[in-house]
């Protein structure tokens, strides 16, 4: 392969190639088959045909890029250095997979400006590129005019083999060529080789006919190596074809140009080494030290700055003409990109006496939704096929749809990891849409890959969650969540809360929509079985995770902390306790995430270190109920699976009732 | 529809839609209209092709039918009511959806006898019906002569729209194609409803040309409703293919005979109301009570029975036949059937001293599990693309891959979720087989859904997690366990096991594989860097789930309590407090769910409530740990997500270091 002049353009390609073997050889640490495989598909989009602003990598109308195996960050690391974004300097480069740096072991957005979705675990980026181009889709359907067009962008992806074989990928192209998201276009870097080795070993099924089976366009081009042209011209017939997303499956050689690596599991996930790196300089005539890059080649791919500057001030302009000719629309954009919430957006959250009648907090939830949804055209979402179970519908709003992408409810369809990835995505977006996705609490259990990304991606995703309990009722011990609470709450920086009724209902949407436009994660469960409105509740305690609903007079001799439906369990036998004479506070904990976050003489004010006597009330798992509950207290809680009976019956079967809360409470008190 | 007179199979089939009815109209619960649509493809198959023993469901060469589609698990319930079984009589039936009835909302294996899987969670039963397939692929091909069969039965499967919406779903068939399981023949119940409506909404792929591209064998019957040849065709042609595995897309009608709810997703899981009740019997020409069964069906359908008898007396001889030729593999066969694990199995389990050198515990798990597949053939898995990062490799045990369906060492590919529920069909085949499934901790995300299942449904599934914490270093955060272990030691009848060196390893696989054949589950986590080996650790104490591993003289001033790679941080820390003075007591606690089953005794013993200092070391979240330090105690634990780095450097900056460990009990001693 070694030539004795390069042109240009493999100059550029190469020197991806060689930031990766590089930078992993330095760091001891990488994945360089990708990089130096994919590198002239990357190199012809970001230098052919995308657009972007690198000293402004936030520009809205950029052209979005995932790099789904992101196990080949290095790739992304090498274009944004070659293009002059600041975020990746060549000395972010040398510290590669080090402690602090700008260059993660895969691309983390909330690290590298110009990283537009965190992606490693594989299938999640091409999903999160679904949710790009569908808030693309949205938006230009809302907002772009006959003669004024100010959302126009394509989605890039580039995902491997492994991306492939996740189901999450499965789902979400099936959900994106049902929609027709044409401008959503997925290189597949198909060089057959996984970490077991041989893609032949598990993976032989016929891809692109797959795709083909979802609705998609499919290109391949055979030598993804060398055939630059080839490349160029796959990606000018995606972009020709408008009603369809494309998957152009391009055809390389992982670790193209090590003469002993190349094609081999041992170049996925390992530094070259030394010998094989002096090889591969020798084979690919690469004639520059670590980390030395060709004037040249600076030369040609820092042309981007100039470029992207450009495309930015055309945007600009179209963006005031817009403006000029719609300034109510070109407000309402400037609103959603400013992340602000329009004012007294909150006054539309209903609050509720004990005078009002007993509701599913799932009802509870669907009218928060539709109020909001009216004041909020930013919120956006669906379910996973149980719209009319979750009560997620926003009424009016129609149905996102091909040919009616400005609508907001969207059908997932019965894919429930793809509805977490492509909320992400579409969080991610970053223009200030608020996407929702609702499920059954258990089955956040098929989408919990996602929920934890949308936490550590600071997507700002909300997850309307509902049949929260083994009140869920005669579907059964599957369909009935029972660890599935603490599973959750465990998860760093995701806020769940469990609201007891109505109140409590608003005061959990007022936290999940002010966390979205803070770019914070946020799961409600809500009940399928009615309860009742309860004294004392409030908007104003969801905010602080835990608060005092009924005390005693006096240092209280047990507190009662219930959450959601047990709620309610826990005041009734407060009453019975008290008529009883003994002295009880009564806690509600809606967020045990909040409260956490409380300063502590916030904490002893609700749950006193002299009171030892606590018992908790939840019809979930014990797991982690001991930090509130302590040495001395107990639970009523549930440790087993659960059982197909009417939800009332089970409720009563595994304890779930004001007296066995009593008796409890009472065996705690001696 | 209405017929003055039906033959009998008509009358069959209107009497499983009948039995879905009128049950589901009792309960007031229930899904009728897959049962009613797919009454026909499922009596077809049970009257003329299936072969079982209504007498003895769990004789061995049974055919295996999955009902994928779970919530129609009154077609289940139907047709063992019709064909004889006696765990499910009409009085059964009446009890649908009933606590402690027979039949529950969903199938469950544990519960009726003749139900193979749970399913419900949509995608899992036909992901299972591969694992059966597999294991009855493997079994024939290790025990079947060329002049003795002995293993030779059909895997069916009926799965929905939802089914085939859900990642796991592609996951499994893509497998399944690449090995070719010529017998498991899968039947696609086509009726275009979903939840939210039609399938029009968000499912409108071609399914058949994406089986197509797994490289299935593919065949549509267009009339699912009243075709009874052209089905019985359909699966005859099916068996007639032995290399490819089969979908045959059966067009139905959702809740066929119901005048006004047919075709709609108002009949998909809601009882049809007394009126439309009373519509569809006049529509189906139905003169029969509720729960009336005529007798010229159950002259019919109870012909089963003898039938059934005869499978099994005609396999009893082949058996007999197969031992008197072949006594040593009959011997085999005839231990794996019984589930007994064979005399001093244990004994391969190896034992350390602190001598011995310091390695990743996943290393110690690469021995155990050579030392138990070379005495132990049963022992069937592998790993999700990982297989040399999780080391699970069986040396010399071969492949399982088509044509070699002898081997043991299974390629799962990315396709962890799959790899679960492929799992949990493997040990649902119930023949003694114990199947492993390997992945990167954190990735247990991706296939939570099964990992609960196999504790669910009592599959004895082997879970074997490597890269246990941050300590998995450079991946960073998106790789990095955090919340997981919390995650996953919630889960109910789940034993979680983090072995600390060579010593618990062993004590963790020796849990495993006796709880294995107990048909329980569990997960094991293991390092991916090294750990010393410890003074102390042993295999009894892990079945204890913790035991005191350092001691003081008399009371101890305070407990550090370890797990996996931190117990020899408390190790450390607790001599250097000793040398400063101090008693200190380590304990190491491998399985938080073991020792909660320990008695009060043996608990007070380990952790005296008199000590109220105590201190976690664990490098995971410390949600959970307070039920075992205490009000009073602390956590060295991290509840931030990871970081990209060497893992050392991950472990010092997060505070796992013995000067930490040794700073954090001093601020608690006071």
């Amino acid at each position: 392969m070694a030539v004795a002049t390069q042109s240009t353009e493999e100059l550029c390609i190469n020197s991806i190639r060689f930031l990766a073997v590089d930078a992993i050889e330095k760091s001891k640490s990488g994945h360089p088959g990708l990089p130096m495989g994919a590198a002239p598909m990357a190199f012809v989009l970001w230098d052919q045909f995308m657009r972007y602003n690198p000293k402004n990598p936030q520009w809205f109308n950029r052209d979005r890029f995932v790099l789904s195996a992101g196990h080949g960050s290095m790739l992304q690391y090498a274009l944004l250095y070659l293009m002059g974004y600041d975020s990746v300097t060549i000395e972010d480069i040398k510290q590669f997979r080090q402690w602090g740096s700008k260059t993660p072991g895969h691309p983390e957005n909330f690290v590298t400006a110009g990283v537009e979705v965190t992606t490693g675990p594989l299938g999640q980026g091409i999903a999160n590129a679904v949710g790009l181009a569908v808030a693309e889709a949205h938006l230009a359907a809302k907002f772009n005019k006959p003669n004024a067009t100010i959302v126009d962008h394509y989605t890039y992806v580039i995902l491997g083999d492994g991306c492939n074989m996740e189901g999450i990928s499965g789902e979400a192209a099936s959900i994106a060529g049902h929609w027709g998201l044409g401008k959503l276009i997925a290189l597949y870097d198909d060089n057959h080789i996984s970490i077991d080795g041989s893609t032949d070993v598990a993976f032989t099924e016929d891809v692109s006919k797959r795709f083909e089976s979802y609705g998609w366009h499919v290109l391949h081009v055979k030598d993804g190596n060398t055939d630059l042209a080839g490349i160029a011209k796959a990606i000018e017939e995606a972009k020709a074809v408008t009603d369809k997303p494309t998957m152009i499956k391009v055809t390389t050689t992982i670790g193209y140009g090590s003469p002993n690596k190349a094609n081999t599991a041992g170049i996925h996930g390992a530094a070259l080494g030394p010998d094989e790196t002096a090889l591969t300089r020798t084979n690919l005539g690469w004639n520059y030290a670590p980390f030395e890059i060709p004037q040249e080649v600076l030369n040609h791919t820092r042309k981007a700055v100039e470029r992207g500057a450009g495309y930015e001030t055309e945007w600009n302009k179209a963006f005031a003409d817009y403006q000029a000719k719609y300034p109510q629309e070109a407000a309402e954009f400037s609103r959603l990109l400013s992340g602000k919430l329009p004012e007294g957006w909150d006054n539309v959250l209903p609050t509720y006496t004990t005078e009002d009648k007993a509701q599913p907090t799932r009802k509870h939830s669907e009218i928060c939704l539709n109020k909001l949804g009216t004041i909020l055209p930013e919120l956006i979402g669906g379910s996973a096929d149980l719209t009319h179970s979750n009560l997620t519908e926003l009424k009016g709003a129609g149905d996102f749809q091909k040919g009616h992408f400005a609508n907001r409810n969207i059908h997932f369809g019965v894919r429930e990891h793809a509805m977490g990835a492509i909320c992400n995505g579409i969080a991610l977006h970053r223009s200030g849409l608020m996407p929702y996705g609702a499920t059954f609490l258990i089955f956040t259990d098929y989408m919990r890959a996602s929920i934890r990304l949308a936490a550590l991606s600071e997507a700002g995703s909300i997850w309307v969650m509902t049949h929260d309990s083994i009140g869920q009722g005669e579907d059964g011990p599957t369909h009935q969540p029972i660890e599935t609470l603490a599973s959750l709450r465990a998860i760093p920086d995701l806020t769940v809360i469990r609201p007891a009724d109505g109140n409590e209902t608003s005061g959990a949407y007022k936290i999940a929509i002010e966390k979205s436009k803070e770019n914070a994660s946020t799961l409600l469960a809500f009940t399928r079985q009615n309860v009742p409105n309860l004294a004392g509740t409030s908007v104003a305690g969801v905010a602080k995770g835990a608060y005092v609903l009924v005390d005693s007079q006096g240092t209280p001799d047990i507190i009662l902390i219930g959450t959601g439906s047990e709620l309610s369990l826990a005041v009734g036998a407060a009453e019975k306790l008290t008529a009883a004479g003994k002295k009880v506070r009564v806690v509600s904990m809606p967020s045990t995430t909040l409260f956490d976050q409380q300063d502590a003489a916030y904490k002893e004010s609700v749950l006193p270190k002299a009171v030892t006597k606590r018992l908790s009330v939840e019809a979930a798992s014990s797991f982690g109920w001991h930090k509130y509950v302590g040495t001395e207290g107990d639970t009523v809680s549930i440790d087993t699976f659960g059982a197909s009976a009417p939800g009332g019956t089970c409720l009563e079967k595994f304890g779930f009732t004001v007296d066995n809360v009593v008796a409890k409470a009472k065996a705690l008190l001696g």
